[in-house]
């Protein structure tokens, strides 16, 4: 077994945090002056491992083995939301320096190739995933002239971070055979259970659809109320059917969440003449996404069709569907969860999004969370227990080692 | 009786419409320079019609007629909504005028004193009833530093208008014994009971509260249902519930809005922290606004006590009391509007706000309404037939016959 050195990993995450420390969080968003110093930091960091380290033309810190032959990337990414917590992503990336640390430093581990990775904008400062994107070259003239709420574009962040020119890292097939990627979980589940290591099964598909209600505007006053097309009340009587609809329809870990809501003209004398209800859900079966939406679907055309309020579903971005982690690499993290931690882990799904997403159309991918305290993240408050924090790195050191030595006599995993 | 001229009647009104015609409603918002022009246009006609009439440092134009004595006010409002029709305001200042004109020129009524007037700022461009508001001496200097959706306040625009250091026109309670304003009902009971005149009993009191909702914001994906504390959601079951409640404690003829409605922070991937519902509501009666605010209190209490979001009621803005119309004056009305159209009238309150709500503390007021084409007002489309509009007058004409003449005999109405 190759021991990580927990000191080492914890003192490295301290460090990281104080470029953004804020409140007992972290402001680093993608670009910021900060975060180039944070990325600047790392490359360090990668090279005092032993690694060959760079930034890319789209920000990400890549640091390569010295060693030759098929290998194993780990990381996460090191921006955070625009009012993050220190943990996540992260986590992630101080647990891929630090295998590929350790490894290059026992003699049973240093021929193996472990490349560490720091994404950028994984939290879509300017858009989601524009590391892990660029890395597989799924990079669109839409994501370049995509824009940040400050209104620059990341052609001209890029430029402003002196990153113009540099050749952007590409995914190699042959040197780049699998990823594996550490998180807090961002939830209460591990936490609940007493458990120090979750195995991610998938990350949740995501759809959004907003419904649309369009009665008539009118004076508020001498309107009587049995001549109103009234879209605001429409709108709470479809919101109160609608938590029960999506009940029925949900499986056991299934999320609906309406957090944009707007009524329209939005003035206290005016009856609204037209309303918006976001409805975002989340699962990790697809199945289960078309069972929610036709639930949401078939209760609007219900209630279009019952009353004088036109109801219009209409979806509010393109679908994601679930992401399934890759079940040999699953296989070795709960083989090396079991033997550090027996019965303290356990199988689940992702509810939130993740660099894998992208990656796992181009390489297998997995993923291990650790505990987050009372389940909270993107928030000041976001924070995990130093001795989950060291457990989850060793477990997945660990699981590495099987997955480089079944390259050595096998083609892939 | 004296018998007003409806064919100058209509062409003065579409006259006054063309200041700011605009796709079939009118653009004349207060102080615009189409406003002033109109108002201009106004005097000219006061004047016409034999009245000495001048613009106020308020923007009311004053029509003053020659006679001396215990007079009439007669008028309404010349300005409109951003989107306004033609009629409302318009229609009131008109009978003001013809009234004024047809009385100066018939033997029976040619000594009687009734004077003319156009409010400014009825529709609260910068606040509203500002221009009844100075004449009554109530103008504060809050008043005068309210500022218009563009930011130029009270005070700057009368700068610009070129009104400034004239004096405002003050109510003289030797001469201002009594206002009669006519107005479009801007709702549909006299047109579905194919009536021609609505004698207004009173206006109806306002009151409007703020319900917040008070949860907890978190993560859209990694916040298991049942951990949820989502403002959204309590705030659509609340709405649901809350037409019930209100439905239960109303009067015949109450009305209730929530034409604002807010959730934060608005973003779709973030459960909504806090929700905000705007309730507004309208009744003649005191006693019965008393009972739906106390419904929905009682609501609020209850949900408050029974779940894991906070529910907080907050008055919104100074509660409007309903406005009881003089019943002497309303008595002329009724008898006038008897004796020209029998059985074609009826009692009815205001839904809507008007200049006697700040004008009736000081003196008696009485309200006369004409039908609106389908209960459409504030809105491009709003009309009126033209023997409605002519009938109006007349019967407003003829109820200032009898009022006029008590007081030569009684000291006040």
């Amino acid at each position: 077994m190759v021991e990580i050195d927990g000191d080492r990993l914890l003192r490295g995450l301290a460090t990281l945090r104080s470029f953004g420390a804020t409140g007992g969080g972290v402001v680093r968003t993608t670009f910021s002056d900060i975060d180039m110093a944070a990325r600047e930091w790392l490359a360090e960091q990668m090279r005092a491992a032993g690694l060959d380290a760079r930034i890319d033309g789209a920000g990400n810190v890549l640091g390569r083995s010295p060693n030759e032959g098929a290998g194993l990337l780990i990381g996460s990414h090191s921006d955070t939301q625009p009012r993050g917590g220190w943990l996540d992503g992260a986590l992630g990336v101080m647990y891929g320096i630090e295998i590929a640390h350790a490894f290059l430093r026992h003699p049973d581990s240093k021929h193996l190739v472990v490349d560490a990775v720091a994404w950028s904008d994984e939290e879509g400062t300017y858009t989601s995933c524009l590391g892990s994107r660029s890395f597989v070259g799924a990079l669109t003239d839409e994501d370049w002239s995509a824009t940040s709420s400050a209104g620059e574009s990341v052609a001209e962040a890029i430029e402003r971070a002196g990153l113009n020119g540099r050749p952007p890292a590409r995914f190699d097939p042959d040197r780049h055979r699998a990823y594996l990627e550490a998180h807090i979980e961002q939830g209460p589940h591990l936490e609940d259970r007493g458990l120090a290591i979750g195995v991610v099964t998938s990350i949740v598909g995501i759809r959004a659809v907003e419904i649309i209600f369009t009665g008539q505007q009118n004076h508020a006053g001498t309107t009587p109320m049995d001549r109103r097309r009234d879209a605001a009340v429409a709108m709470f009587e479809f919101g109160h059917r609608l938590q029960g609809a999506m009940a029925s329809a949900a499986g056991p870990t299934s999320v609906w969440t309406s957090g944009v809501v707007h009524v329209e003209p939005g003035a206290q004398s005016i009856i609204p003449g037209r309303a918006v209800l976001g409805l975002q859900f989340r699962d990790p079966e697809d199945t289960t996404l078309d069972r929610m939406e036709a639930a949401a679907r078939s209760l609007a055309a219900e209630t279009d069709a019952a009353g004088t309020i036109g109801i219009e579903v209409v979806a509010r971005r393109q679908p994601i569907r679930p992401t399934v982690m890759d079940p040999v690499l699953r296989g070795h993290l709960a083989t090396a969860a079991e033997a550090r931690r027996p019965g303290r882990w356990m199988e689940m799904s992702s509810a939130a999004g993740h660099d894998p997403m992208v990656l796992s159309h181009h390489l297998p991918c997995a993923m291990l969370f650790i505990p987050s305290i009372d389940g909270i993240s993107h928030d000041f408050a976001e924070d995990s227990h130093p001795e989950d924090i060291v457990t989850g790195c060793q477990v997945l050191a660990d699981a590495a080692v099987p997955i480089l030595r079944s390259w050595e006599t096998a083609p892939a995993v």
